[in-house]
Parts: structure tokens; sequence; C-alpha cells
């Protein structure tokens, strides 16, 4: 009996991180480390950490200024091992065996040292204060979060087979859908149709306390529930407990069918959201998905390296207004938000943001979803959400599905 | 157009949590900040903030050591108000609205506070400590923890939906197998029966960095492989990226078919694994199996209030030592765990946990997942989770599902 090896299982799915792409990674952090003079970082949090090993397996890794960076591993240091590309990677069975590695690998002399801080455990951050009394402690998320926010190759790879798996979660949907049905049947066999395909059964994200199911399917009045998430809809949910997304309300013909969709394949989240009807949409939402349209439209012709995230926010509010539509876009009263995109990879909500403050100017190889949508109390939700990377010259939209409103024959 | 109404519709699907139940927990936990000498308490963790005021919108709640809560809520005030049975709930636009919100209800000699430590980031820790730089600050998870560990018959109703749900998962997935199958999409089956009946389409954990999908389905081998996930059992994942959980190996007849299943209706996650098998197990695996049965079946005799959790898993191990399955039990070499159970309630990693060091004895109202399990490598892992509440003289048992391995039609 020999340990089944789990590389092998999974075939042709996987398409691992290039050791190229965590060298590139690393060297940029280094430079950002130099830059932020810093000794070292000490990275926590599991996709931070994926982001620079390739593995996900549990463990802390410190990346020096300069030199190798060191991965100590919890569980499973083997698995990690053998995903890895990086070299140095050493078993942490306590916590304390911490401070010994870093003895061991020379890293004696850390006066300024980098933690997670918008996502570390404040216990965790004690911790360090009281191992480095004398240490200054920066947080480094900034740092990491804008270096993820510019995608490999390799990484829009992988967001094209999230928006693959996406494109075929809609189109068999379409076929699958019956008056009556309640949003969690429709949520369940969507995400049971991207989970097939090797969807990770869950979203990340960053924003602390902030939680998603695969997907947000509300039927008619249910899009326009104002509830606790930092988007422009959020649904009823099933419970009190869970406010958001899916509840018991049925699909009914006339109305919009509002599907919210994300999918990560192998790690990336693709995020997509498209209105589909049985039978013909109230003239106000059709107008105002026209206007969601035009905004994208807008937005592909205008959108380029240089062009500030702000400005795409401000264009698209401008378009909103001059239809009359300005209190029902981005959500409507207390439900309103004040963002028209946001980046995805890794986690679903990355950098940049779409938002009147944030003038950081497009870059080539960003992603990020644009999301138009327009709510009007007691009808619901109507828009659309497209991924896009930017290119040299331009945007090219990853979202593969057709961006009108999505007909469903009445069953 | 009104704003729609999201209470009425989940129609009958809700059992809300009762105000008498909201009144004993504040009441409990104040009587824990004054023997602990806090002023106060500023709880920020979705599930925290859950269990003392019965809304999941996002805010920060404080809880003085006398008089009445004080909910500052982001978003949805309104939903909140219609939610929660507190008496003060007022909106939180910026966080420094916290420190006049706190004035203007008499809060001002704050010197000692608590804080949730252990899963609050350090970002929020620190805006903590700036604002109260005279202030005390005192981690109260231990003090909620130890509240939410023992459940109410309102929770106890809870868990018992979970419980059925997960019943009626098991017995249609029965019917679904096919050989060749893989396991994602008998993951993706089971999720989606899980949801229709309300599941909140994720799962809950308290410890950081901690993620599970709705269920772990592991064909065969792939139920001994070792990975991230502080369980016994992890499996492959669709790829490095989400490295738990079900995989593109197919079902095949002969191998153990493991489903690690949890489900949350309401809230409250019941978490229970059952073996299923089309055609017949190794001899091996079979014996073990039995073996991780008369453990529950001695424990099911022995447990009630008073008895150590440490001696829960002393006697579950003897017996596995004494069958000669020791280096098999609560799984194989460094994937080893050192517990056999777990808390569970809103997040499926509660308190209390059958481990070696937990003397906490066993008291009435607990409720906990017990999950002998032996793995094999090369062959996969058997065993049984199910989930028991303390009774005044000894335990229940809720799960529903027989618990000898589950025989499937070879299809």
């Amino acid at each position: 009996m020999t340990r089944p090896d789990f590389l092998s299982q999974r075939g042709d799915n996987v398409d691992r991180v290039p050791a190229s792409d965590i060298e590139r990674r690393i060297a940029a952090f280094q430079r950002w480390l130099g830059d932020t003079a810093l000794d070292g970082a000490f990275l926590l949090q599991n996709v931070d950490c994926y982001y620079f090993s390739a593995t996900l397996q549990r463990g802390v890794l410190f990346i020096p200024v300069q030199g190798a960076p060191l991965f100590m591993v919890g569980k499973s240091l083997d698995r990690a091992k053998a995903e890895s590309p990086l070299k140095t990677l050493v078993p942490l069975l306590r916590h304390d065996d911490l401070l010994s590695h870093l003895a061991d690998y020379g890293h004696t002399r850390l006066s300024r040292i980098g933690l997670e801080l918008d996502v570390l455990p404040a216990a965790r951050y004690l911790w360090f204060k009281e191992k480095f009394p004398d240490a200054d402690i920066v947080d480094v998320s900034p740092g990491i979060r804008q270096l993820r926010m510019v995608k490999s190759d390799y990484e829009i790879r992988q967001l094209r087979r999230s928006a693959a798996v996406m494109d075929k979660g809609y189109a068999e949907i379409r076929s699958l859908l019956r008056e009556g049905m309640t949003e969690l049947a429709v949520d369940a066999m969507l995400a049971g149709i991207a989970r097939q395909e090797g969807h990770m059964g869950l979203i990340r994200m960053r924003g602390w306390n902030q939680e998603m199911p695969t997907s947000h399917v509300l039927a008619g009045p249910d899009s326009a529930i104002v509830s606790c998430c930092e988007t422009p809809v959020c649904g009823p949910g099933p419970s009190p407990a869970m406010p958001q997304g899916a509840g018991f309300s049925p699909i009914i013909k006339n109305q919009p069918i509002y599907i919210d969709f994300g999918v990560a394949v192998n790690g990336y989240h693709g995020d997509q959201t498209r209105v589909l009807v049985m039978g013909k949409l109230d003239p106000v939402l059709e107008r105002a998905h026209d206007c969601a349209l035009s905004i994208l439209q807008h937005l592909e012709a205008v959108m380029r390296p240089g062009m500030a995230c702000s400005a795409i926010f401000d264009a698209a509010q401008a378009i909103a207004a001059r239809n009359g539509l300005g209190d029902h876009f981005m959500g409507h009263g207390d439900g309103q938000v004040h963002f028209l995109g946001h980046g995805i990879g890794l986690e679903i909500d990355e950098l940049p943001v779409m938002a009147p403050r944030f003038a950081v100017p497009l870059q080539e190889g960003m992603v990020f979803a644009l999301e138009p949508k327009f709510t009007f109390p007691g009808l619901g939700t109507v828009g659309i959400e497209d991924d896009y990377r930017v290119t040299a010259t331009g945007v090219e939209r990853l979202t593969l599905t057709e961006q009108n409103v999505l007909e469903v024959e009445i069953r």
C-alpha cells in the first residue's frame, strides 16, 4: 500500500502555476519590500501564500527582502513539496518553531517586518508583536493586492476557463428553468453545473466577514431587496441567518430572473450577471437594461491603459443620469453602492475598484468585472456583469455569453 | 412601488430566534463580562453579532456589562430593525460614528473593553487601540464560544432540521449514484439536494483560513489523501488551488465512497459522514468500519453530563488500539489528527472538542459531532460521523441515517 498520488489523479484538469510566474511574483514583491524598507514579510493568509508558492497547504511563508523564501508548512508538507516550485520548505509543528527556522536560515536581524494586517487576526498579530518586540510591523497587504491586480498570461488562461463554465451554466439553466421553481432550486442546479466542471464549491473573498454563495438567483422583486452585502443586489436568502442570495420565492413569468454567478476554476474567479425572462419584461426594466448595455458598449470603446478607474465609474454614472436612471443606478435608496466594478482573481473582491475615489489608471493585465445595474423596488434589478482584461491598446471581454436579456421559453 | 417585504417572502421556512433566547444570551454574556471585570465588548464578527441580535446585517454590536446593547448597523438598518428584537439600533455610516453613538448612549467610561481577538483582523484591532488608548483590551471570544457551546431548545430544533436534510441527501444520493460518475458530480448533486431545502450554500468556520465546501465526496483511495484541513480526511480537491474535497476521480465499485456532508439550515450546521459502497468493501475496511460503529455504540452508552470531553477521546482511542487499529485511527501518518469530535452550531468548528487536553465536562445542551474514522493509504477511509446532544441523563443522537455502510446498487 503506497500513498496515493494526489497529483496524477486530477489528470489534465490541472494547469499548474508556472515556476517562472512564482519567481516573477517573488522578485516583484521583494522590490516592493525594498522600496518600503522592510527586512521581510510573514504571509499567513492561504490565498496570499498560494499566490507566492503555488500550494494552498497550511503554513507561514517568510519572504525576505533578498534571498530565498522560507515556507514553513503545518499540513501537509509532503503535498506542499510536490506542488510548490519553492526550494525551501520546512515543517511547522508548533508556532514557536518559526523562530528557530528563521535562525537556521540566517534571518536574525528583522527590525521592520511585514504582516497582512487587513486579514490577519489580532491574536496572531499580537503573537508576532510579542516575539519581535523591537521590530516595526508594517501592513504588506497593499503591496500584495497591488501586485495581484495585474494578471499574467497564465492567470488569464484560468479566468477564461471560469468564463467558459459560466457560459455553459447560463446555456444549460435556460433549458432547465420552469415556472414555479424556487430560486433555491435554480441556484442548486447552477452551482451543480459549475461544480461538476471543477468549480471550487465556494467563493473566496478577502473582505473580512464577507461571504457569498456560488450564485445569487433572485426572482422578480427579490432582486431589489436590500441586505448586508457590499453589492448593489443582495436578495432575501433562505433565512435571517443567511440574508443574501436565493430564497424560497418561485420563478414567475414576465418578471426578471436575476442571476449573479461566481465560478472559480483552479482558484480564479469569474463573476457574471445575466437577467433572464420567461415571457416579457416590464418596459421600465427593459429600458434600464438597454441603458446598462449602452454603458458597457461605451466603456468597451473607451477603456484603455492610462484611463483612471474613477473615470470609468463617472462615465457610467453620467450615462445613467442622462437616461433619468440616477436614482436606480447600482441599487436604490440605502441599498445604493458607489462602485461599478472590481478586480477578480484568486479572490472575487480584488483591486482595482471602479469607484469615485479610486484614481489608479488602468494597466495592461488588469482583470475586472463591470456591473452596471438598475434597481426598482417592487419590480427587481436588471443589468449586466461582464469580465474584462486590459490589453495593450484597449480591453477584451472575457465573458462569453450574449449581453441582452436572455429569453427563456415559458414552461 | 413599495419596498418588498423580505420577511413575508420566506413564509413558513423561517423559525426566528425567540426574543427570550436573545435576552438570556445577553444576560449570560453580561455576567461573564462582569466576572471578567470588563466594561463592555464590541462584537464585529457576523456570526457572533447574529447570536446576540438575531440578525446578520453588518454592524458593530456593543454589549455593556450592564444595560441595553447598542447595535450600530452599516447595512441594512431597515432589515436589522425588522429582524432583531434588540431595542437600540442606530446607523453606522462611518467607523468614527461609533464614538459619537457611544457618547450619546452614555458609554463614556470604558477602561476595559472586549474584542473578538481570535477573528478580528489586526487592522480593526489597531483602530480600537488608537481610539481607546487608555483602555485594556481583552479577548472575549472564549466567553462567547463557551456560551454558544450550550444550545437552547430553539437551537436544537434548527439542528434537527439540518439532520433531516442530511438524511434526505443520503437517501436520494443512493438512488442517483452510478459507476464512473466523478466525485465532483456526486458532490454537486448532494449540495443541490441540501440547497433546495434551504441550506445556506456555504459552511461557516470560525478558524481563520479555514474553509470547506458543502461536502467531501471521495472515491476509494482519495479519502486517504492527506492535505491542508484540520480533519482526519481531506481529499484531493479539483486542483492545488482547492486542495480538499471532491476531485475528478470516478466512483468505482467495491471501493468506499466516503461522504462527509455539512448542511446548515437557518444557520445551524449538521455534520455527518457515511461510507457507501457499490458492491462489497475490502474486509480490512469492513472490520475497521465495524470498529468505528462499536466506538459510537460504546460512547452512546456511557456519555452523560459530567464526563470529560478528553475521556471521550481516550475511550475511542483505546477501542481503536485494542482492535489493532491505532495507526489508522483519525487519519494515518502525518494526516493523523488528535480529536474525535467537535461542537456544531452557527459554525461547524464550535466547542467542545473531544481531544486529549480538553477536560471540560459534558453539560446538558451541548451538541457535537463524533467522527471515529480509520484511514488506509491506498484503500481509503471508513467510519461514521454523527451529531449528538447531551440530555439530562445521557445523549441523544440527532442524526437520522442508519450507521452501517450504506449499500448502493451497482449501476
